[in-house]
């Protein structure tokens, strides 16, 4: 498979599960939540209230996420062909499951998810989190790493930072600065540099014993603030106003 | 200084500031979400309704964090004295800044901002983004990696993602498995397999010649569960019923 191909896999193969989500705005921002990062697997096990306006209004442009969850009455409707099944606590809890950060938790699943191999991640109730007999169901435990002091994260924000985590771990962000950028080329710049010395020494501005050292650092300011071309035209012109004024 | 005050530093001296925020229902969901990454400092800029009940209903246990909100008149008010400034933008822009992703922003953010040298990041109107004049203040720009068909980044989201990976780079959050889970030690686990492979002999289930290979296959699995010192004990008692079953 071409890395391209991987990451849709991931995307398409891992499930949110929200097991009786009680506010339906919450589920609208889940939804919202996962299309950002790329995820469109949702389940949502008894529902509160589902479907809902606030949902739908929570969602805004993720409506086609929010439409095409899976509503299912038992949690094993929802998983039974998972081969990886992750549990979602607020904090590390007694059980005996090894604990994922979210991070680790989405490298898992990044290695992990396939056609063959669905995973799901569940989320339990906004106030109570996952019951002890949910957690039976998991391998593993993601604890979203917190304020010790304040764990308190919303569902949705939570959804969003694991979502954000596989979206990153299966490749699929692109280049931070996909801009094309024109920058001038090393003789464009030396002409420039040349410029600007022939113009302080013409104003008398450059001490012939540290003449070196002041070329050297305004070589040092321009090379750091990487000028465009467009750019570059602005500052041969500052330098011709130099010029000027002295005559 | 210690990596725990320099921890402290980061979160002490990194702004989050947004811009005429026009719905105060999601300057209480910022509030929230810095608190849950232990950032506390949120400046205001116009806020189109502040205080709000709306802001306070969704801050839920941050209203700390929302109650210590400056609320500004101007842009310079909140970031005169930083020496770091960072736009946030949905899209990497024309704009002339080097651009960051919010792994890589969070990284400057946990070297650059201390005591002496406060950063600010800053987020526009929930609609339009920040203005080109509010960018002119910055000399990074910070795009959130998303999905490149819906970058629909909720502004409580987007400001949760950024302090999740701030949280993370000033080395803040806790290991991942903070309990203390006692393991039986080597001996244990030897006198367990020995006691597992003598009840198997005299229930004549190991053939002779594939004995050692079933022995590991045993060994590897039990291996792998890692079984606690309570789980051990049970695994014991398991065996035993195996040894009885036969008298």
């Amino acid at each position: 498979l071409s890395p391209h191909e991987t990451s849709k896999n991931v995307s398409k193969n891992v499930r949110i599960v929200l097991i009786e989500p009680r506010h339906p705005g919450n589920i609208g921002a889940v939804a919202r939540a996962m299309k950002t990062m790329c995820l469109a697997k949702l389940y949502l096990v008894r529902p509160v209230e589902f479907p809902s306006f606030d949902a739908e209004r929570r969602a805004v442009g993720a409506l086609d996420t929010l439409n095409a969850a899976s509503v299912v009455e038992r949690l094993e409707d929802a998983i039974g062909d998972c081969r990886l099944v992750i549990g979602t606590t607020a904090r590390a809890r007694a059980h005996p499951h090894p604990v994922l950060s979210a991070r680790s938790c989405a490298e898992k699943l990044a290695r992990e998810a396939n056609d063959r191999a669905p995973a799901a991640v569940l989320f339990g109730p906004e106030r109570t989190g996952l019951s002890n007999r949910d957690m039976d169901a998991c391998t593993f435990q993601l604890t979203i790493p917190t304020n010790p002091e304040f764990a308190s994260l919303n569902l949705a924000s939570a959804v969003q930072l694991l979502s954000y985590e596989i979206f990153l771990a299966s490749g699929q962000a692109p280049a931070p600065d996909p801009r094309s950028v024109e920058y001038p080329n090393q003789s464009d710049m030396e002409f420039f540099y040349k410029h600007l010395e022939k113009t302080l020494v013409s104003r008398n501005f450059l001490d012939e014993a540290r003449r070196e050292v002041t070329v050297s650092k305004m070589r040092r300011l321009f090379g750091r603030a990487r000028p465009r071309i467009g750019e570059l035209k602005l500052l041969h012109s500052l330098v011709k106003l130099m010029e000027r004024d002295g005559r």
